[in-house]
């Protein structure tokens, strides 16, 4: 086994491990058992548990970045451009039910974690929900009345809860429905539209 | 000190202790300290350390309920009730920090607390959301595209986002404004709205 290839079986190994036991009550020799290498190993490539969590998360946000990435290659129309990334997001999530736990449940259990400057990638993960929502402000598509950054973070909030319960297999919606749902309740908003507006010069 | 006195003060401790050192690292020696009791009568009132947790939860959820039902009485307008019902969370998050952290990071470190018969309340608090948004539906003020159940957890998990957000003590904007810009989102969403519609005939 090569040294890259070492290092990616005991991270998949710690998805599995950690997602059947929790993080906290998982131990670092059944990481090592399930990843077919001894206890010893697991050292020469992680610091300690913590650091084996930090990098399943490290590891897990930049493929869904690149994954991210590749999905908005070649798009124009803002309001495509995040109906792609709610999808992208939740076929990631649908994908591994192991690794979604993990990264959606286990890794708020530390609060020191959440502070940490590790959580970069998470900030590059709003940053092109952002992006996405000024760009679309630019080009007219999206109202200027509503904050990208803000937006963002209440926009990755609602994909996470409903990606959580899809993970937690309390579903019962199918994946295309929920995602076509959250993406309507963010572009249109729940109030019915009035039939005139008051520039359409009054009623007809 | 009454036998709910000393319960209560020790939900109250346990809220302080597990904020500052996080859930699992937290001692129930020093929730006991803390409280200013013997560590024996934790006991008294509770099985074990995550027992302490699913009270402290179960006593927060409640309260809030509480202050969410008392804030709704005698609204009428749904879009009135959508707000007051984001305002009302914001500020009970606001109130206690540390509670805040306690609910929104420590309480999701264990899956197997997450989907134990604990979680009705939360059910309570989703069922909340879901109800406005189906008075608002038979009212004609909301959209009837949209599920009561998923846009509920939508919303909670936009809210909550913002709301960890700000326990975190990340604040960029006043509560207020955060308060105002999610409903905002929630209500008549990013897309821009046409100047006029099919049904008013036509430019003017």
């Amino acid at each position: 086994m090569t040294e890259p290839d070492k290092r990616r079986r005991i991270l998949d190994a710690a998805v599995k491990v950690f997602a059947q036991y929790g993080f906290y009550n998982s131990k670092v020799s059944q990481v090592a058992k399930e990843a077919g290498v001894a206890d010893g190993t697991i050292y020469l490539y992680f610091k300690n548990k913590e650091d084996i969590l930090i990098q399943v998360f490290i590891d897990s946000m930049d493929e869904i970045l690149r994954r991210q990435e590749e999905a908005q290659e070649g798009l124009e129309d803002p309001v495509e451009k995040l109906r792609v990334f709610a999808e992208t997001h939740f076929l990631s999530v649908a994908e591994s039910r192991a690794l979604a736990e993990v990264i959606t449940v286990e890794l708020r259990q530390s609060s020191k974690f959440m502070r940490s400057t590790d959580m970069k990638p998470f900030g590059r993960y709003l940053g092109m929900i952002a992006k996405i929502i000024e760009e679309g402000q630019d080009a007219g598509a999206f109202t200027r009345t509503l904050s990208p950054r803000l937006t963002a973070r209440a926009i990755f909030g609602a994909i996470d809860e409903l990606a959580l319960e899809w993970a937690m297999g309390k579903r019962q919606s199918s994946l295309s429905d929920t995602c076509a749902h959250t993406t309507e309740l963010f572009l249109t908003g729940l109030q019915t539209r009035p039939t005139s507006t008051p520039s359409s010069g009054g009623k007809p």
